[in-house]
C-alpha cells in the first residue's frame, strides 16, 4: 500500500507507517472500530465489531440494519481501530499526549451471501473477541445466517500510526518542579461472571484470557 | 435532545438513550475519540484526544493540521466514543456480543481565537487524559497557544447505547454443555515510568490513578 492522498499521514510523519505489517498488527490487537460513512454530506461514524481476513476487515450486522445496508451498497467507508497505551505526562500542558497504535483504512464493502464463508466469517468474530472460544461454542445454524448480513470490507489504502516513549519537553522546562514520565495503561480482564442459568466451570479460552489456574492448555 | 433521522438508535431500540445526562456520562469517562468528516464523498475517520466543556465537545490539534482546518471550516461532523466493558460469550456464535457504552455525537465545529479561552480548554484536555493534572503542570504559554488550532464542537444531536448483562441465549441453547457469562474487561494503569531527565517522585494525579502509598488526597 504506497502513499496516496487520503491516507498520508501529514502530521508528525515519523509516526506513520504504510506497510500492511504494521496495519494488520494494530488491526489483530482489537475487535472494536469506529466505522464511517457518508450520507447526503452527513458523515456517520458508528462503533462495530470487526474481524481481520488476511488484507479484508469483516464487518457484520442485522440484515435489518441501515448502517449495513448502506455500507453493503458499496459506499465510501473509513474503518478506523485505535489502542492506547498510555499517558504521556510532561512538564508543559502544551506536550501531553497518550501513547497510542491506530489503523485507519479506507476501501469499500462488498456483501458476502455464500454460507460456508458467512458461518466461517462468524467463527473469526468470535475468536476476535477471544481467542479460541469459536471451538467451544455452537456454530451458527442456517436461520442465524440468514438473519446476518457479513460485509467484506476491502482495505485499498491504510496507514498505521504509533506513538511511544516518554513526554517530548522544551529542553527550557526540564529543570522544572514538575514530575514527567508515562503511566501504562493496558485493558485487564476480571473474574468471569456466570449467566444465571449456567453452572458449568469457565472453558479454557476464559481462563487463559484471566489468568485462572487449572488451565492445562 | 430529540430523536431525529440522523442519531435515532434503529437497531436494539432498547439499548438507545437521548436525554444529554447519557450521552455527558460517556464523554465523561474517556478521553479519545473517533471523529468523522467527508471531504469530496470521502469519509474520514481520525482518533482525536477530546474534552467535554458543558454540552460542548473541545477538540484541539496543530494550526498546521489539515484534519483541523477541514473541520474548522464548519463542515458536518461526527465524534464517536466507545468503551468496552466485557466479552460477553454466548453458547452460540451468533449471540456472542460485548457489553459497551457509546456516544455518537453529530454537530459542527469553530475555531476559538479567545486566548484565555484556550488557555483554559488545554487544561481541559490535561484533566481529562488525568483529573489534577492540569494544576501540577506548566500552563500554555504565548507561543504555545499560537501554535494550537481549538475547536468548540457544537453538538447539535446525540445518542447514547449501552449493553449491559449476560448473553441473550437461545432458549434451546441453554442445556448445552457450553459456558455463558460475561468476563469484564477494564483499563488498568501500571506503575509510572519517570523521564529520564526527572528524578522528583510522582505526583498525586498518578499515585491516586495508580493506587500508590503515600497519597495524603
Amino acid at each position: 500500500m504506497r502513499p496516496t492522498a487520503r491516507h498520508h499521514v501529514r502530521r508528525v510523519k515519523e509516526r506513520a507507517r504504510y506497510d500492511s505489517g504494521a496495519v494488520q498488527a494494530v488491526l489483530d490487537a482489537g475487535f472494536l472500530a469506529h466505522v464511517g460513512f457518508c450520507a447526503d454530506g452527513q458523515p456517520f461514524v458508528i462503533p462495530m465489531l470487526y474481524a481481520r481476513d488476511g488484507d479484508d476487515i469483516l464487518l457484520h450486522g442485522s440484515i435489518a440494519s441501515r448502517l449495513m445496508r448502506t455500507l453493503a451498497d458499496g459506499i465510501a467507508a473509513c474503518v478506523s481501530v485505535t489502542h492506547v497505551d498510555g499517558l504521556v505526562l510532561a512538564r508543559s500542558h502544551f506536550h501531553h499526549s497518550v501513547n497510542y497504535r491506530s489503523a485507519v483504512c479506507f476501501g469499500t464493502a462488498r456483501v458476502v451471501d455464500d454460507a460456508a464463508e458467512k458461518a466461517a466469517a462468524l467463527a473469526r468474530f468470535v475468536d476476535a473477541i477471544l481467542p479460541g472460544r469459536a471451538a467451544e461454542s455452537r456454530a451458527a445454524d442456517r436461520n442465524e445466517l440468514a438473519a446476518t448480513l457479513l460485509l467484506r470490507f476491502t482495505v485499498e489504502d491504510a496507514s498505521a500510526k504509533v506513538r511511544e516513549g516518554g513526554p517530548r519537553d522544551d529542553p527550557a522546562d526540564i529543570g522544572q518542579p514538575v514530575w514527567a514520565g508515562v503511566v501504562p495503561q493496558q485493558m485487564r480482564h476480571a473474574a468471569p461472571i456466570p449467566a444465571e442459568d449456567c453452572d458449568l466451570q469457565p472453558p479454557a479460552s476464559v481462563r487463559r484470557l484471566t489468568g485462572m489456574a487449572g488451565d492445562a492448555a
